[in-house]
């Protein structure tokens, strides 16, 4: 079992990089966005307690970050775990952080315990998981996995203008391990659940079985800027208006049921020019859907297509797509998720089978070998992306205890 | 009559300060807003080109400029002519600018023509009309009219925490001239309409009965940022979603008919904390209302009020409201819209009588002497607050003819 005070004391330090005071909910977040000052001092850190457990580390050129333990028979594939380290703007202590600070804890304690085993293990974390500074979640992961291309992914701006590329050399992280790495032999994440099911079921642990689908557009809208006083509604092309619009046909679709359990949010919305008595030329937007049913999420994104040409026609604005991401169902690996359901018994720990809500690096390492998840559970309904979110001790040690001792098993195959 | 080509070079000489290049229409727009460097500038051309037609200038304690031209009989009080020299943020050349530039023109006229008048003419400028910088439109002249204080005034701040004192100080326009100025025999505000009803009648010219109630407020939405992938939608407090509701409700309300002739516009929108994967904890919008009738006015603020109470109760978010800005309708005064009437007859100019639905100056001033204004027509239906801002040399001409023969019959009485 691991050290669950080392593990938490890790959690709390890290949290301090990027940490700040939250207005909204008067609570100390985190926000560390990807390949900022923020995420370079937690790199570092990170790496520092990589070292200290006696990892090997090397950087790749999109910036993943692994640390590797020796097997005893040089040359087997590895057992990976890891996740990532960058936050939201608004984040917490735990997402991401806890499968990577997680993983360091469950090498440790092989250390002390002085076990080795068979095969190498390796802890990663991932560039820009969150994908809020650059627009595509699972970053890292998804070149690393070949889905995304390395240029593709260097050429990515942020809102300034900064490109990934830029930001991995300006910080130091522009490694020269190649980006498409050695297959693993699998793959575990530990992550917390970020929503409530474990808490609903009354459980600490959840086992994964895939994640949902998910899609990320933006939306802009162009009508014409004109004044508030003046205008004739009926002569209007107001974008913000043409925006509204397209917000409550998203909410009315999840709630209408006819694309089964889709998930729909507009996180950002930017109106131009943004003043009080001109209606707006210009609303840009992003559009995030989730669904667990391929075919359904199809059928929304189409449906949504055609509402809004046929408002935009309503409102004389015109309607411009960008995809910023994009991905599939992901099953998980059932073998994997029944090594981590054995864990969980041996442990004495109960569990759920659950479809991941977010989106996780380890849905694109699925795709170079077999990956599985481990969930641990929140409080406060498990809310994240925010700094309510928050998991207790036992709950994140009883999660890195499945994590080791899956892997300890997995490793020894 | 005046000097049409002298005008038009004033005109686009001012346009190039604060002069830009709008993306959105491709056109040369001007933004210049209240007491910004760019106002300042504006301000010392305009104040030289009064003391180049031989006018005394003086600036008051919230930034008006007046420049005097002397009466025969001292001490009489003076025919005043003014508006505004700023602009929103995407505005044209015209707005504002046409009849206080329009008013230097009338003087040099007169000076062309030894013309003396038994009363003082003024020109005055009057500071923040637009409101798009500190939140109050016809700041200068509600101040001067008593209907705001000066403190109240000076305390106003802007987006990024100046007040309207510092920037009075910081750009020297800060005069000690008293706000409340000695009342005027009447006023007479040439303007450009900003609307279509000119236009759709074939006239250059609008004698302006009133102007509408204007109402605007802040409305700030809080609810709870969380996952978009995880957070079921029932148990989601999304504040942008509210948002969204509330802006297509104001636009239900204008077509509904139950509001008469009620426009609403939500010019500026922000969501908190603005990110794709996030539910916005925060939106922040404006609501400008306008209505010509004022219990129709307030029975459209008391429902909108009552509405957005319940949705906030059904997204279990707050509602927080905060006054900007709030007119009654204003009727102008009629002994002055005949003697504008007489006079564009006298110069066989048609025109239609109109109430304006922009705010100006001209309302504010009606409240401490008679006043009234003069509207030209605008191309493009009139449009403004955009680039796309235009009316003609000759319709410009023709309204600052009617502007000069009214005051000149005023300021001999
Ligand atoms: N786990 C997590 O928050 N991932 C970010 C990508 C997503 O929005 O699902
Ligand atoms: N004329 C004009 O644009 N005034 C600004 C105040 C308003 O929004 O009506």
């Amino acid at each position: 079992r691991i050290n669950r005070e080392r593990l938490w004391r890790d959690l709390m330090e890290l949290k301090e990089i990027g940490g700040y005071d939250d207005e909204a909910t008067g609570l100390r977040g985190v926000r560390r966005l990807a390949l900022t000052d923020e995420d370079a001092r937690a790199r570092r850190l990170v790496v520092s307690w990589m070292r200290q457990a006696g990892l090997k580390v090397r950087v790749d050129r999109i910036g993943n970050v692994y640390g590797e333990r020796a097997g005893e028979e040089p040359g087997l594939p590895c057992m990976l775990m890891g996740s990532h380290i960058d936050t939201v703007a608004t984040g917490g202590a735990f997402d991401g952080t806890l499968g990577v600070l997680g993983g360091i804890e469950v090498i440790r304690t092989l250390n002390e315990a002085g076990v080795r085993t068979r095969r190498p293990i390796e802890i990663g974390f991932f560039t820009e998981e969150e994908g809020v500074r650059f627009g595509t979640d699972m970053l890292g992961s998804a070149v690393t996995a070949g889905r995304l291309t390395l240029e593709y992914a260097h050429n990515l701006t942020d809102a300034g203008g900064a490109t990934v590329k830029d930001e991995l050399v300006r910080i130091g992280f522009d490694g020269d391990a190649p980006e498409i790495r050695p297959v693993p032999h699998a793959y575990i994440e530990c992550h917390i659940e970020q929503g409530p099911i474990l808490a609903t079921a009354g459980v600490d642990i959840g086992i994964v079985t895939g994640v949902q689908s998910i899609s990320w557009q933006r939306l802009t809208l162009r009508g014409e800027a004109a004044h508030a006083g003046t205008t004739p509604i009926e002569s209007r092309a107001d974008a913000g208006l043409a925006a509204a619009e397209v917000i409550v046909e998203i909410r009315r679709m999840c709630d209408s049921g006819e694309y089964g359990q889709l998930r729909g949010t507009v996180g950002d919305l930017r109106l131009l020019p943004g003043q009080t008595n001109v209606i707006p030329s210009e609303a840009t937007l992003t559009v995030d859907l989730r669904n667990p049913d391929d075919t359904l999420m199809t059928a929304a994104e189409k449906h949504l297509a055609e509402h809004v040409d046929a408002l935009s026609d309503r409102h004389r604005v015109t309607a411009a797509w960008e995809r910023m991401a994009r991905t599939a169902v992901i099953p998980f690996h059932e073998g994997i998720q029944d090594v981590i359901a054995e864990t969980a018994d041996a442990l004495g720990l109960p569990y759920v089978r659950a479809m991941s809500g977010a989106g996780h690096d380890a849905q694109e390492i699925a795709a170079i070998c077999p990956a599985a998840m481990v969930f641990v559970a929140g409080e406060n309904g498990g809310i994240s992306h925010t700094p309510r979110e928050y998991s207790s001790p036992s709950a994140c040690g009883n999660g890195i205890d499945v994590l080791a001792n899956a892997i300890l098993r997995l490793a020894g195959e």
